[in-house]
């Protein structure tokens, strides 16, 4: 397992020698220009490269190439920013601890077989060498990873041979990857124009992990907008953290997380030493963050450059146009997958097209202009203006189905109607031929997103939409209030007081009561004739369950009865109860009969909380029964949340219009029901150290009231 | 709209002059090098392409470039086997007939401004050419279609000026677009290694459409595989014949359906003037007829390529190797998502990766045997070899993090393991770098597909198994047995003597009595005296409800009361649902009140029909209530089914939870309900001429019978 103390992010001074360097080691170069060490000193020091001074280390040699070579880290004539290390494993504690006592701002190891064995001498390995760098504060990336590329510095920091044609390059990307293959691999779009900044990869993340770097490019100048691949992480809070410096900064993070399945997870640990996490948590924190997740790596790159480029949305509608009618319901098709709204054109803007397109075309949204308006680029030009025009849209989507000569002309028209509005248009290939004409441009023009996928495309959008919903709801900080100290103190007590692992409904409800969550009033009775005078107290029809730690499940067992309607069946259900529970074996704990009016039917909410080991408290939320159960229906947050995100859990629920008063019955009030949660995520949040699970199950949501009529808290181990 | 009389496949000899002719004319070739005549003939025509004659015809010219001209079709020398026509639309007419008269194969049109307009002159125009076609019987390709190539012949039959590089090829993919503009952008993986056999195009289908032209392909020897991406026909069973043709051939067909959106079926009219269509229906006949669907178009030629390579499966399990854990992880997730297994090595397995693999990799599935095993190309073959040996694999997924000089080399290694064992092997590349080293080598190699999508790859698996799955359970021809004559008979002169547009219960269960539907049983009556009588008769407890077709919603109007305990209950309800009845406004036919036995409670399911205008009967099942109304949890087929079909059905829902015994329920028998799915499938192929709707709803699965409780039958409009 990977060792990481919990600290707060790096600030961007503590890394900034490290990929930002003015001068460059590389341990390990040697006379084999196929070892590590000596492609990564030329993918640094190589021709339009790095500028500054990069220094060759190796014992073994005095000079290569007719260049000097260093024995030592200690024998160079200045300390640098940042090293390589490119030897054996056994030799790395040796040279990092060199580096250290020089002075040297970051250390790059590529060297694998530390803790990502799981092998405990090698974890110490590891946790020495992170040891020696905190001591020295000096960084650490790595080890086991492939470095990093700085493109505005020309620092290719890695050993790949992959080629790295293009000149470097002040990009609008910043891609940070936790697999170096992965990210390396992605990296490769730059020499197809996409711009990237930098690409940083951490591998066993000892010291710097993503979270470091998202932060580190927040405050980067040439970077507006940050992607990031990662696998899991100790400490996923550094990560939101990392992501609100990102929102301050005004860059979009997009994030496509690794190991969302069993076995994922599973190689996820033998890879870096990562603990893949709850793929149900993170969705629900980066909700919670404005991040933008994509469940595709190939669509990570193409998606952040889109954000990269694109402004605010001005309106929420996007325009379609295509010289291919095919393309256009291809786009109709994935627009409505991704809930994008294609708004009908004005009638302004009808009138305007009517006069460009001939008759066989077809005006409208999406519109097919017909391939007879690439013959003029006035034509075109006109197309794509008039749509740009109508304030319907803040996009323009324009499939093109060909990269060939004419291809960067009608780029540059479209990308010129998207400046002059102020608005993004999106260029979708419709080919695999990336490198033909206008492929480049495409990427490069700073007003066209570049897609290789309409899906992609429309997805973006729609993310693009939310995050603007998310960045104008945001209301800063953690959310909701934490209840008063001494509701927090009594409730402690109750979850203390309870013998209990798992708390009885009685004591279940009492905690809920504390927070103002309204339940069910309830008397728990000892005989028959109490139960008869507490039915009469609390109005007939009544419920009656048994009260006892040891049987939860109280229908199997045949200890409850439900609408008792008289005071004789009352007094009938007391003796079957009893009689039920002590036929109960094991023997159970009995301290009566609870007796409870009958709550009228209304739609049954689960409302739940769960202690995730990474994030701490979570709120859950699904349609009692089935819903939740078998069809996993359920909308989930860190805790604790507040109304207006309670609202969007409800209405994130697939099963959400039994809510709106299905078949007859009265809609829900969701806002009341919304407030319940609030409570119930407030709960869970002070009460994190004393529960482990809590379960309001039903939530009975009836016209004019919302009651918990059974709860089920279970205490944490202590 | 288009105008297609109704008609049986074309047989392959009737379209072979056209799509493999011995000779080619091209009408409208001009000096003008930009004219689409000209730019087809250079297309057809060039150095390395058709190698028979090819005759330029317009009367305009005696000769151009020094190459004879002909003034007409009939001035050729010889009667061409296909004519292509590139001349404005109201001159298209002359040509046609011209070519009828000279007893030409097939025509292929350009033109646009037909059908597609909806204006009625020019529907009537497209009609003619077809009418003057068909007495000729001559194949009209078109009109408003880019025409078609055929990469054998080196016919490249088309106008567009995108680069056709390759040479003609042999191919193994068939590719049929209605959409001119997507086939054309498609086919430029031809290009990229991608192997094309044809790629054909329809256009507005007036005589040739997607249909004729996928059984041609079925028939072609040089064609493995077919991929199809169309919006819409106006008779979808010629398709249904295709994809018969196709599984008799051995050939799997891909197909992606355009216009599945709302927005994206409007457009798909005024495009070629195709009706989409129901998606539902279309992806129920698809599934029955073993069609394999993509949902993306990126999707569509990596996956038919995929099935033109890969033999049928030879075990279940799919193994995943690569150089990079992150790449591990990434293929892991997307399999869990399409639900393809990656079971563990065997032990021997096991024990011969652990040899080869360094300690910080990972032998398993997926395998990240690290990047050294690429330092030794017999290391990085032993790992293949002892992956593709193992039986629990049928294919063996690769990714490729670079296209780079030794990626060929690898790809060589990885396709002869996957040669030796008769299995598929699967290259992911990770990058979107094409045209480096391996990227052609890739696409080629017989034994290895080539994808560049993680999700692509998997579903392309998962689809794989499935169609496999398919074949061995296909039991050949239509399934399901028919009604004798005599209930067929019965069933229709009850459904035809109803006054009424839908049917009351009573009258729609008896329909479904003489299908064999158990229904429950019930008695009309007519005062209280006889509803208390009926109650002895069929058992206490009873429901009682208006027998009248003019009240649908019975327990908005008060008219149905349920679990009557006594006689007395009865004798009261009687007077009740009466008043009741008689209270509705406006005012309702009453026959009496139904009583019936209370069926005890069990699973609800929902079983239905309905008559989709292009496929005609189809069955419904889903579970009760929410499930189907607000989920849309539904299962549809096209009617009749038969038993394994109904079964498939269930197995579909994502509530099937629900049928195994919820939360103490007994598990319903499904092999019983599936029978009961199959009845009903029968009456709707039986019945569609006199029913729009049927609804069983519920019918109530207990323990030990399944009955239906109500039924809703809408007859079809006389």
């Amino acid at each position: 397992m990977t060792v990481i103390a919990s600290r707060s992010l790096y600030r961007r001074e503590q890394m900034s020698r490290t990929f930002s360097p003015r001068s460059i080691a590389v341990v390990g170069v040697s006379a084999n220009l196929g070892a590590f060490g000596s492609l990564t000193y030329t993918n640094i020091a190589g021709p339009g490269r790095f500028a500054g001074p990069v220094y060759r280390v190796n014992a073994k040699y005095e000079s290569i190439d007719g260049q000097p070579c260093y024995p030592s880290v200690a024998a160079l004539p200045e300390t640098p920013d940042c090293v390589f290390i490119a030897v054996p494993r056994d030799a790395v504690e040796a040279i990092v601890t060199e580096c250290a006592q020089r002075g040297v701002g970051g250390v790059v190891v590529f060297s694998s077989g530390f803790a990502e064995t799981s092998i405990p001498e090698r974890v110490a390995q590891q946790q020495r060498l992170l040891e020696i760098a905190r001591a020295a504060d000096m960084r650490l990336l790595g080890p086991n990873c492939v470095g990093f590329m700085n493109y505005g510095l020309g620092v290719v920091g890695t050993f790949g041979t992959a080629s790295y044609k293009g000149a470097p390059q002040l990009g609008a990307v910043g891609l940070v990857s936790q697999s170096g293959a992965v990210g390396a691999a992605l990296a490769q779009a730059q020499e197809h124009g996409l711009s990237l900044s930098h690409m940083l990869t951490c591998g066993n993340a000892s010291d710097v992990d993503v979270a470091d770097q998202v932060a580190y490019l927040a405050g980067d100048p040439g970077c507006k907008a940050i992607a990031c691949v990662f696998e899991g992480m100790a400490d996923p809070s550094r990560f939101l953290a990392a992501a609100d410096l990102c929102r301050e900064a005004g860059k979009p993070l997009v994030v496509h997380k690794l190991g969302t399945s069993v076995r994922g997870a599973q190689a996820a640990v033998s890879h870096t030493g990562s603990v893949a996490g709850s793929h149900a948590a993170y969705r629900a924190a980066f909700e919670q963050a404005g991040v933008v997740m994509v469940d595709e790596l190939e669509a990570l790159l193409n998606t952040t450059s889109f954000f990269a480029k694109a402004p605010p949305p001005a309106a929420r509608g996007v325009a379609v146009a295509a010289v291919s009618g095919g393309a256009c319901i291809l786009l109709a098709d994935k627009a409505e997958v991704h809930g994008v709204d294609l708004p009908h054109p004005t009638p302004a803007t009808m009138a305007v097209l009517e006069q460009l397109i001939p008759e066989y075309g077809a005006p409208g949204n999406p519109c097919d202009m017909t391939a007879q308006v690439l013959s003029t680029p006035k034509q075109l030009h006109d197309c794509f203006e008039a749509l740009m025009a109508d304030s319907q849209y803040g996009a323009l989507v324009v499939p093109h189905t060909y990269a060939y000569g004419p291809a960067t002309a009608r780029i540059e028209i479209l990308g010129k109607a998207a400046a002059e509005h102020g608005k993004i248009a999106c260029n979708v290939w419709m080919t695999q031929h990336l490198e033909g004409p206008g492929a480049i441009e495409s990427e490069q023009h700073p007003h066209v997103a570049t897609f290789r996928s309409m899906n992609h495309c429309m997805a973006a959008l729609a993310a693009w939409h939310k995050r603007a919903d998310w960045l104008r709801d945001y209301s800063g900080g953690s959310p909701g209030r934490l209840a008063p100290a001494s509701v927090r103190e009594h409730a402690a007590n109750l979850l203390a007081a309870s013998p209990n692992a798992v708390l009885t409904e009685r004591e279940g409800k009492a905690v809920l009561a504390l927070y103002d969550v309204p339940v069910v009033r309830e008397i728990l009775t000892h005989s028959a004739d109490e139960a008869v005078a507490a039915a009469r107290e609390v109005g007939l029809p009544v419920v009656m369950k048994v009260e006892s730690p040891d049987i939860p499940h109280k229908t199997e067992a045949g200890v409850i009865r439900l609408n008792l309607k008289t005071e004789d069946e009352v007094r009938h259900a007391f003796t079957e109860v009893m009689r039920n529970a002590q036929a109960v074996s094991p023997p159970a704990k009995i301290s009566g009969v609870l007796v409870q009016p009958m709550v009228p039917q209304g739609a049954e909410i689960m409302v739940g909380a769960r202690i995730d080991p990474q994030f701490g408290p979570m709120v859950v939320v699904g349609l009692g029964g089935i819903f939740v159960e078998l069809l996993k229906d359920v909308s989930i947050r860190l805790a604790p949340v507040d109304q207006r995100e309670a609202r969007k859990m409800l209405d994130e629920l697939k099963a959400q219009g039994v809510l709106d008063g299905f078949r007859g019955a009265p809609p829900v009030d969701r806002d009341r029901l919304a407030e319940v949660i609030v409570r119930i995520s407030e709960l869970a949040a002070d009460q994190a150290e004393h529960i482990a699970e809590l379960d309001v199950n039903p939530l009975i949501c009836a016209r004019d009231r919302i009651i918990a009529v059974d709860a089920l808290i279970t205490r944490s181990r202590i």
